[in-house]
């Protein structure tokens, strides 16, 4: 009885993770809005009712795919927001930020750049906040519009940036490149680094 | 007769642009995969049949709706490459880019972020030719990845600042910033001005 219960959990972690992949690949080609439970379903050679046993909306889909994500970005922004300096918090941000996209391609394209994501989380106010903080660390350096302008370009950007243009890249390199990018954009100096 | 045939005709053009400008709406707000014609029809009290007397599919719409935006990036890519310079070529580009996504601030983030636009335009082929030569026209300032990844950042982060970063801004003013951080992230020289 405890076997049949262990391999019950464990099909179920499975079917979880499955899930949520065929809907990364989903809504990174068709949006997220663009993506139903049922292309997902068939997508995996799956039932519909096998998908509710999991997930009663798209939306909890969404974020049952985002929250990895929204953890990891939360701890950024913290520690960022714990610096003393505007260029500290900046450097921070920026260096959290690309590390998370580098490492999570295409679901920063779906996270940053799709308009039915944003409408879907609008509602998850955290989301919003959390977005918030983190322009305010990659503006500060410039305070006022220029400076919002700026760190809104390295948000989407570095979202863009991972895409198909980075997409023969290794990690490090195209995290070297990002960085380099984003720091020019913003105005910040490049941190010594030890040899 | 001949009024007749005068309001008619009117009456066409004028429905066919409140179509477009209702889908602008919606796939902005929803992404172009989360947008139906039955939406469209619901938004402006229509029924479906009066929309699929302009317009047959989703596809047909999207069309509508970007082609004068890809005339005019045509026409910017096409003067951008006669420049002699690298530099020049890229300054032209950055220039008019930025200058259209100013102008046509909702409609460019629906074109360049959302990943459904992306897939429903593959099939035609001269739009991802057109997107393929405005990064070239961006990147050759600084040939190899490098030069790749800015020329993904500026056009993913002109999009993006668009948005909401600059909702406040006059065009003039977002026109500036848009181009300064652009330059900063290509390393291009700010052109002299006449005084």
């Amino acid at each position: 009885m405890a076997n049949l219960v262990t391999v019950g959990a464990l099909e179920t972690t499975d079917t979880r993770t499955r899930l949520i992949e065929a809907a990364i690949d989903l809504f990174t080609r068709h949006s997220f809005a663009g993506t139903s439970l049922q292309m997902i379903a068939d997508e995996l050679g799956f039932t519909k009712a096998a998908i509710y046993h999991h997930f009663r909306t798209r939306e909890q889909l969404l974020a049952a795919v985002l929250e990895p994500i929204l953890d990891e970005l939360r701890t950024v922004v913290e520690s960022a927001e714990a610096k003393r300096t505007a260029h500290a918090r900046a450097e921070h941000m920026l260096t959290g930020y690309a590390a998370l996209a580098v490492r999570n391609r295409g679901l920063v394209a779906v996270l940053a750049a799709d308009p039915s994501v944003a409408t879907a989380l609008n509602e998850r106010s955290q989301w919003g906040d959390l977005i918030k903080r983190q322009l305010a660390l990659l503006a500060d350096v410039d305070p006022g519009p220029a400076g919002e302008v700026k760190a809104a370009m390295v948000f989407a950007g570095m979202a863009g940036a991972v895409g198909p243009a980075g997409a023969a890249l290794d990690d490090d390199v195209l995290l070297d490149h990002l960085l380099d990018a984003g720091r020019r954009t913003l105005g910040l100096r490049a941190p010594r680094r030890l040899l």
